[in-house]
Formats: C-alpha cells, structure tokens, sequence
C-alpha cells in the first residue's frame, strides 16, 4: 500500500498549476458570455498546452496525447477541473473525450482516419446522441429511434435530445435501434457515425454510408457500456477538482472577509464546520476516485464496475455540499460571476443526474451488493 | 500508488475472519450479560490467539506484540471490529493500548517492568485519567487536580471522571497539575502512575512515590498528544469494522426479510439507497483511515495531525449512519440483543464526544487550515 | 384562523408543568433501576393526580377521565411527555389508552365491566398482541397466528413478540386468524380478549370464551386502524413533550458550561445553529401535530389519515435530531443516566420504527398523494 | 384554536389559482428571455388583477389595496408564488411592497403623494440600497456610505451593490451615515430618497432636497428593521407558494413519466420517499408561517421576532430541499425552461442569504433564547 503521487505526474503537477491558475483562471469571468468571444484566447492557450507536451493527456501516444494511465490523468484532471475552461485547454473534455476513446476502440482504419485524426488534433469536435424525449434516460435500453439498411445506406429516424456539445459539433454518434427482433434488448442497437451536415440532421430519414457503423451491428450497448463506465471516472476527477478550488474560494473568504472590524469570517464555528467537513469529504472522495482509477488500470473497468457506481454518486453529493457552502460563505458575491461558483452551482447540478441519477446507479449498485448476500437477481420495479 | 493489502498481512485476514465468526462472535448475544459470566470463555479466546502469534498485533515485538505498522495493524483491527469483543480478544483494547504505547515511549526501565511488562502480558488492566466533572474535556489545559512533591511522595487532589475502564484495573495513569507557576498552560501538568489500590484512590491526599512520573515533569500534555493523535486513530480502524460489519448484516436481512411472500426488503428502493450510500461512505472513510494510518508510518503523527482530525469526525459520522441504516432496516429486531446493533448504537453514541467532541476536532482542523488561507492565529471564543 | 390555546387546558398547563416538575421529574434518574423500586413513589403521585382531577385526560368522564378532545389533549401530553414517567403518572400511557379506548368503542358491557373499569381505574394493566417474529410488522395483513372456535371457547395458537408493556400486564388483546377463508386478507383476522393468566398464554392452544372476542368477528383489522391512527397521534404530542425537554437541557447546559473561564458553550456558533435550528424544527413539527389532531377533532381520523401519517415520521424525525444535539451538547454527561436524554436516547430509537416504520408510512402517504396526480392504485413491491 | 382559512379569502383562493394557472402559468416560459418582451402580456395582467379588485393586497385601501391582514394575504400570497410571475402580477412584489409599506407609515404627506402614490398605482418602480461590497450585508451597522447636509441638500458618496430591482426603478431608499459622532452605531443612519435620475447616482457626490428624509434623522436602522421584518415573512409565504407547485410539478412527473412500459417513476420507493416527506415538510414549515403571521397581526412584529427569524431559515432550507427532490424527479428535464423549477433553483439560492444568511438568524434567534436560559448578552466574534 503506497499513495504516492506516480512519478511520471508528480513533477508536472505544480507547472500545471501554475498554468491553470497564470493563463486559464484570468479567462473564467467571461465564461458567461457567447463562447465565441472567449475561442480566440482559448485557441492560443490550446496551442501553448500542444507545445508544451500536455495535449489529450488520456490519450494515447500513437494518437497524439500523452498515454497516462488512468491514475496518472487522475491527478492532472484534479488540476484541470480547477476552472470550467481547463478540460478544454488540454483537449479531454466531454462528450469528444468518450468518442475518441471508442473511435479508437472501434473504428475502422478509416473511420480512425476521417474522425478520430481530426477530433484527436482538436480541429473539429463530436456529440454523442442517445437520451430521447419519450424515454427515460436512465433505461436505455428503452429507445425509439430507428436505423434500417437501404441499399448500401442507414437510414435513421427518431428523435434525440440533450446531446450534449450537438451546437458546433461536426460528428454526432448516434444509438439507434437497428435489430428489433432480438430477443435481448441489449442486441438490438447499433451506433452509427452521422456528420452534422447530412441532410436531414435531427432525425428524419437521415442517410449516412453503411461503412458509418461503429463497431459491430447490434453491439450499440456494448461500446456505450465501453463509453461510459470510464466516462462516468472522467466526469468524477473533474468534479473533485472543482471541489479542491471551491474549497480554497472558501477559505481565501473566510481567512480574509471581516463582518466587522478585525474579526474575519473564519473565525465562526459555523464556518469552521464547513471548512473541516469539506476538507474531510473531499479528501476521502478524491481516495475513492483515485482507487477506482487505479483498480480500472490493474483489472479493467468491468472488475471496477462496483467502484465506478459508487463514485458516481458520492462525488456528485460531495460536488453538491462543498459548492453550496462556498457559495453560502462568499454570500450575495457567490450567485455572481466574480468566482467561477455560481456557474458550475448552475451546471454542474446535472451531475447527480447525467450519464444516469445517482438513485439509478445506487439501484444497480445495491441489486448486486445484495446478489452476494442472496437476494434474488429477478428484475425489480427498480 | 499502490492499494494493494500489506503482504505481512493479506494472508491472515481470511485465517483471522473466520477466527472472529467461529470463536468471537457466538458470545456477543451475551455482552449485556456481567462482565464476568464472560470472563472464562473470552480467556481461552485470548490464550488462543496467543498461540497462533496474533497477540496485541500493535506492540513491538520486544514487548511480546507483532510489532505491526500502523497501517498493517489498520487491517487486523478492522476485522477484529466486527464484534464488540475482537480487540478485547487480541489484547489491544482501549485503553490499554495507549497506555502500553506511553509506558514503552517515557517509561523508566523499572517503570516498565514493574506496569508494562504485566500490561503487556494481559495480566493486569489499566486506566488513562484525565476528564474532570466541572471542566470541559474539550479543553484539556483546563484542569483543577494538583499533584504537589511532599519529600519523595507526591500528593494528588481532584476529582476525576469518565474514567474508561477504571472498574478492575489496577493501574490508572493520572494527569494532574504539578507545575501551576508554568507560564504556559500547556506546561503545568504531568502524568503519574498510580495503582488503584493506592489509600485515597478518587484522588483525595494519594501519596504515590516520586518516582511514579511518568516522563518529564510538565510533560503530561506532550505525553497525552503523543497518546491521543494514534489513540483516535485506533478508534476509526475499530469503527470501519463494526462498519463493515453492519453493513453486512444489513444486506443480510435485506436480502433474506420478506415484507410480503416471494418480496424481500432489499427489492426496495429506499433500502437499496441505505445499502449503496453505505457501501460507497465506508469505502471512502476507509481509505482515508488507511491514509491517515500509511502517513503516520511514513512521516510521524504530527505531520499527519490534519488527516487524524480529519478522520476522528468523518468516521465517527459514517458509523452513527451505517449503524442507523442497518438498525431500521432490522426493524424493532434491531433494538434488541439478536445483533450487535443495539450494542454498538448505545455504546458508540460516544464515538461523536471521546477523546474530544467531533465540533473540536472540526474547529481545531479548521483553524489550522485557515491559517493557510491567512486567518490570524489568534485564539477565538470558540 | 386562531392559533389560541384552548380555554379548558390553558390555565391548566403552568399547574400541571409545576406538579411535573416538582413531583416527577425527581424520579427520573431511578428510571433505570427496577420498575418496582420506583413503584411506591409513583403510586401517591398518581393518587396525586386522580385527587386533583388530571386523572386520564384523554378518557370520557363516564369512564373516569377528564374527557378532553384530543386538540385539548395534545397540550396535556405535551407537559407529560417532558419526562419518561409524565403519561403513566397521568394513566395515559401506551399501550393502555389505545387498549381503553377500542373496549370503550367495540366492547360489550360485560366486557367494560370485566376489562375496561380496572384498566380505566389504574387498577391492571394491558397488552397489545400483534406482532410475530416470521413476519414483517409493516405488513400487517400477513399473520401466521390462528384462532379457532371450539364449543363456546377459542383456541389460539401462535406465536407473538414486541408485545410491548407485556410484562405485569393482566389482559392483552390478541390479533389472530380467524376466518382464513375470507377472500379479503383485511377481513379474515379477529382481536380476542385473554387474560395473561389463561394456561398456555404464549400462545398455544390458549382457550379462552367466545363471548371474548372483541368487536365483530373478521374485524381485527378495522380495529387495529381505529386504534392505531389515533395511537399515533398519541406517540407524536408525546415526542413534542420529550423534543420540548430536550431543548430546554440543552439550553441549560449551553448557557453555564464553560469552555474556559468566561465562554460559555452557548457562544459558539456551532451551539448557536443547534438551539435555532432546533426551536424552528419543534415549533414546526408541534403545529402540524397540532392541526392533526385539530383535524382529527373536527372530521374524523379516516379524513385525517395523511395528516396523520405525516406527523409520525416528521415529528419521529424531529425528536431523533433534537436528542442528538441536546445529548452532543451535554457531551459525555449526556450519555449518562443525570438527565433523560440518554434514557430517551435508547428508547425512542423506536419511535422511527414502531407502529410502522417510517418508509412504511411514507409509502403509503406518497401513494395516496400520487393517486391524485394519475398514479394507478394498483399494489407494488415497494 | 382553529386552523380555518379566514372567510375573506377562503372564497377567493380558488378564484385566484384559477387565474394563476390561466393567465399568469402560461407566460412562464418566457421568463428567461428579456424582460421588455414580457412586459405588454404582464401589464395586461396587471390590468385585469385591478379590474378584479385584487390589486396589491397587501396594501391599505386608502392607497389603492385591499387592505387584508398578513394572515389573509398569506393566503393569497401562497397561491402567486405558484409562479415566478405571480407577485409582480398581483402588484405584491419585493423590494416595492417594503417601500410602499415604509413610505406610508415614515413618509411626510409630501413624500407619498411623489412616490408613494405613483408606487402604489404601479406606475413607477423603486428599489433599496444599503449592501456594501466591502461590508458584510450581515452586519448592517457597519457601512461606509455618508450623507452629510450641505445647506439645503443631502450629499451622498459611497458604492452600493446588490440592490435588487435597481434596473428600471425610478426611486431608490438610500441607507447612509448622516451622524457618525452618535455613540450607538444603530443610531448613526438615516434613509434618504433619491430619484435615480439625480446626477451622479452611483453615489458619488449625489445631491438631493433635505426634504428627502425619510423619517427621522438617525432613525434608519430603525426604519430598516421594521421594514425588514414583516419583508421576511413576505419572502416566506412566496416561498411557501413555490414549495406548492414545484411538490405539484414533482407528483405530475412521478405520476405519469414511465421509467418502462407501465412502470411509473412513483412506484419507486425512493421517490416515495421524496414525495411524503416534501408533503409534510411544507406542511409544517406552512404552519410556522401562517403562525408566524396571525402574531404578527395580534401583537406586531417586535413580539413576533423569534417566530421571523425561525421562518426565514427554516421556509428557505424546506424550499432548498423541495425544489431538488421536484428537479431530480424531472431528470435533466428539469434543468430546463419546461418548467419553472430551474428558473427558480437559479435565482431561489438567493433566499438562504438575502436579508441575512441563514447562519446570521440562527445566530440571533439562538442568542435570544440562550439569554433566557442565564447566557450572558455581551456580544460575541459571531
């Protein structure tokens, strides 16, 4: 048992620091702004991380990232998620972060060279679309959109819905039912590549190259359990770094703003309280993180999938917590846009409920925690 | 970063599990029973261990022990807190355990001849007496018993309370005032050894020898820091495994309990919630235990004073939650003496207050992270 | 809309909280000992109280009670409930009042003779017998206990438990299968009066007259609800007394305990957000008992019943997060027998799970609210 | 003590909730686009809320209101708060209703045929400026804006932030020290009218009539608290309001969004639980205010202050936690303009810390009931 920091990251860790806190941070006030304003600086803060050697960390090095392990991009991702615009910076934001991965999962050699070589380079990015008005997002396996082969051609109908990044994407990849008559649910989707600019784009009759399938027909599930379950880790190392700058916003408040004269408001016990309490929690969140990290790294994310539910939603409660106590500690100032907290309180409550609610995974989590104590496996209202 | 179990003790986990279910637990059901109908069971328990090598894991071997790391000992203890009996059992019970630690760090040679050696060996039991009924034990430096040196005797005076495990044993380690002149407050108190058998035992006009001071004079609260940063941390270990425990015994009744035939409880969406929660808290609070347990090995216990603190509350708050969970989900069985349960939830109601309330414990962790931020250091009302 | 204390009780209450106080509240730390050694000194304040025309409250003046209605009650039990031995001092205790209160409405006059005059007199005592150890509590309708009639005599045969206040009791009231043929399980079980002293009481093969069952045959069910509704309002005006308690010993204590000389516990905020949070929480949760049992007065308990379930976990809720605070605030004196709180502490417990557990009856509140929303009544496993 | 609604508005209230639903619900939408293309709809509104006779019921009949007592206009209160746009349609909306409230009872006839008159017709709108962005709003006596008599005029230089409803208000009350020599600094303010057309507003070296007084000289405190309380229980009956819907919103959704085929979102128990317990939260934290009102009404605000600050933490955290669960019931829905619930958790975080944190009212609730039990009143670092 050891937790040291791995030493191919250690080092780096502080630089980036400096360049999250020197080039990135300056930019967040304006993040409530058109993002086109902001895409100038950006652009040359992405140029800078290219030159520097910090381009798609998680990436691997035949495709021109970094090649970290899982639990190395851990602790860069902790640093990245200090400030809403860093994921960006270093190209490993969702949703083009999962869509490289099952690019170069299971791409064809074409498809790697048209998508993925572009998406990997940062010049164009990618959506991923499977939530469906009609349909519950936390049962997936409950879906309407349809793909049928004409020709040499899918044709997709349906309709989609919070996909995520669709504004500006140049790719979309789409779950769509492709094999009705299966009898497992979990055999009859596929997912298919559509560029944004095809005809029809939002779902009716769109026809795209049969070749556009990704991966094998019927495996949609598959390769979204593959997108996922790392997916899922991805969004909780960001969130354990938004928790680590919430937390200095609210000491940096507490240690300096007076309610009256000499007597600061870190001297309350009320906010004492906070401080401890979210310190304790981050820490023991950013422990779990990094164990299903490396657990991932050591026996796949299929052994780790236990791990993978339960981060899911503790880091999302703890996210939840700590933002709203350096919120309450900054006061008005903290519904403002002077710190980067009023817009993650506003975009990150998605959190508990994106890539399924926490009670789902909790549902899931707990059916086989309990399978091991012989509760029955038969479905459940659930 | 490495998680994997300590090889000294990944094998005999599984050989001391079964140790614990086959020969400890069958005598829990009697634990609200005296004392003493136990006695003779738990005895040949203890003779047990001894000849299997595991005897007070935590001593250094010179003194008879394992002479584990803390880290090491973090596993053992968390299997032995299974049952209300396990630490008991292997000889490294509170506060026994911190006693032996200060013997074997200030005592004299005669001094740990004449208290260790027996201590060690599990002949005699021992007390730790420091709370006063008209202070707060919060605050330690705040204290009325004096001990003055009459020729070579000193003379102890006070009143002293919550004196855990005081009935039956014959040593009691007092920390009384010596030294009132002291310009510090934190350098006016030692700790004597006194047997309990001494005339005047409740602290009125006790003569013991001058030699009974234990360490340097003035030194009772350098001694009792030394003994409460790994005392509390002994308590979480224990708490994760009444934890682990609980946990099970909850999914065992939820998987097996049925509300209406053929329905258990754990196909319940509010008892799948208890289990999850659960399941993801004790893993969290375990590995920052595990955390806490590794740094104090690697850099001492006052670099570690942050993590100690930190997980003093927030395994202290996870416990009062597991065990409320598994209690309700037993229903009014969980109030009665068929589990642990009821046991621990009337005993470790205390986890939140000994060795100083969590509030403390909080402001002190906080106080000193602020300090980071810039708060001033000067000593608040709180 | 007035929120006036009823004129009949108002002048009432400051006499009865000074006879609490004066005459009661000094037995408190015997709780713990044997009932029988608190025996004698609680007979003459019950004498007391039937002198001074408090005997009952709840009970009609025909049967000897001072025949209030239950809004007027409520301030009653409240002042009683300020101490564990408050409602048997008044003879309104649990499981009694619910027991005279079914032989008031369902018995026979020769029942009333026999049962109703002794208990509604303090001359016995009684039981409830519903409970069974194969079988959910929450589910009350799935019940393994039978009674079949034989000649002029039912034979009982099954086996019952947390049949709360069974010891020294003289009657207890049975719930049993009756007619297992009926086609509705609400309709199939009867309650029978049986005296402790019948041979073969624990419930096999207990014969006892048919002219002792209570109400109509196949009514157990209907009577079970008429007492429990109601009985549940009881429990709750009872925790408003202990939650009332409660806040006013932790108000104590933090006004003169010091932390150091001249800082009183009350001046920190942690204490501070307590004692609000705690006044704001018990003034809510007395209202909405307030207005239940107002409602209760007014229409019935059947139009009642949502109010009625809400009230048993919200004020359940309360009382359990009041004792702990009041309990953290005493800190180890807290968990001593020197105030009640550690008595109600191991004691309520129970409130979350008695008469149901608190999910049973969200759930069946929440089906209810939700059936007006378009929620189809049929049954679920939840 | 009787919980019916008052007969002046029993009869109204469906009327009214009618008319929400009708005329108010549909614009909703809307709500986050620009105010402007909101305005023509509203103003229509507006017009037939007069024509009704319903105009600002909060507001004597003398000035164009109808006069009702807090208990009535809770009531009514409760049913606009179903909508963000309910109050400003109803003429009842914050920061007017304060400063309508302060100009009739401090205002000289001069004064409130200017403002008052055109405020209470709707004409005009008006805003209130005392936060300081280097001050505490907790602390309102420590500000640094001066106002000092130059002849025949005030002159006001400071820097305000944070007044609410700034944009489009055509009068704001000013708080600054016009008698920084008094002893007490609660008697060193003063409340001055400025047009917000004056030159220099912003506040530096703003100059305005002597006339502009409001009240007394010094007396702004004192003109602050009493418009400050009864704001209190305005925010609350709103809040209670928005509580209804978003509970109505959350039953909707669970009753008919359907997780598979036939399987609604409420049969899980989970959100069961979320239903019953916002149910009985909101019904208790009703209570407290309805309560909180009918004192205000017998025996004003000053006798009634414990009940406002108990109102104002507890209303705003039962709000906080209703409008998650009815969020989290939505899915990612929920995060969306489809209903009002995301507009609301947006903007209604602002309720735990306007008119004073949450933490500021526990502090000064519990130091008042603290006082009672023996705490000395000398001020503390909190």
């Amino acid at each position: 048992m050891d937790f040291t920091v791995p030493p191919r990251v250690a080092q780096l860790l502080p630089e980036i620091r400096r360049f999250v806190e020197e080039r990135i941070q300056p930019l967040e006030q304006r993040i409530s702004e058109e993002w086109g304003a902001l895409a100038p600086e950006l652009e040359e803060v992405r140029a800078e991380v290219r030159r520097r050697g910090w381009w798609a960390p998680f990436l691997s090095r035949d495709h021109g990232g970094m090649g970290l392990t899982l639990a190395e991009f851990a602790f860069i991702s902790e640093e990245l998620g200090r400030t809403p615009l860093g994921h960006y910076s270093f190209h490993c934001q969702a949703p083009d972060v999962g869509n490289m991965e099952i690019l170069a999962e299971f791409g064809t050699e074409d498809q790697k060279r048209t998508w993925l070589a572009p998406l990997a380079a940062g010049k164009i990015r990618s959506c991923f679309s499977m939530t469906e008005p009609a349909r519950a997002g936390s049962n997936p396996a409950w879906m309407d959109a349809t793909a049928r082969l004409e020709g040499d051609q899918w044709v997709i109908d349906g309709r989609k819905w919070f996909t995520t990044a669709a504004d500006g994407a140049r790719l979309a990849i789409v779950m769509a039912v492709t094999d009705p008559q299966q009898p497992s649910v979990y055999a009859r989707a596929s997912q298919i590549l559509v560029p944004t600019d095809t005809a029809g784009f939002a779902y009716r009759n769109v026809r795209v190259p049969a070749s556009n399938l990704l991966g094998e027909r019927g495996a949609g599930f598959a390769i979204a359990q593959a997108r996922l379950g790392p997916g899922r880790i991805h969004h909780c190392m960001r969130w354990i770094g938004i928790c680590q700058r919430a937390f200095d916003l609210m000491c940096d408040r507490a240690a300096r703003r007076e309610l009256s004269p000499g007597k600061p408001l870190g001297l309350q016990g009320t906010v004492q309280g906070w401080v401890a309490q979210s310190r304790a929690e981050i820490d023991a969140a950013r422990l779990l993180v990094l164990h299903a990290a490396w657990r991932i790294d050591q026996e796949g994310p299929f052994a780790a999938r236990d791990d993978i539910s339960a981060i899911k939603f503790l880091v999302a409660q703890t996210l939840d917590r700590v933002l709203d106590r350096a919120i309450q500690t900054h006061g008005a100032l903290g519904l403002t846009d002077a710190t980067p907290l009023a817009w993650w309180y506003r975009h990150e409550r998605a959190a508990r409920i994106y890539d399924g609610p926490d009670e789902v995974h909790q549902a899931s989590l707990a059916r086989r925690l309990l399978a091991a104590h012989g509760l029955p496996r038969k479905r459940t209202s659930e």
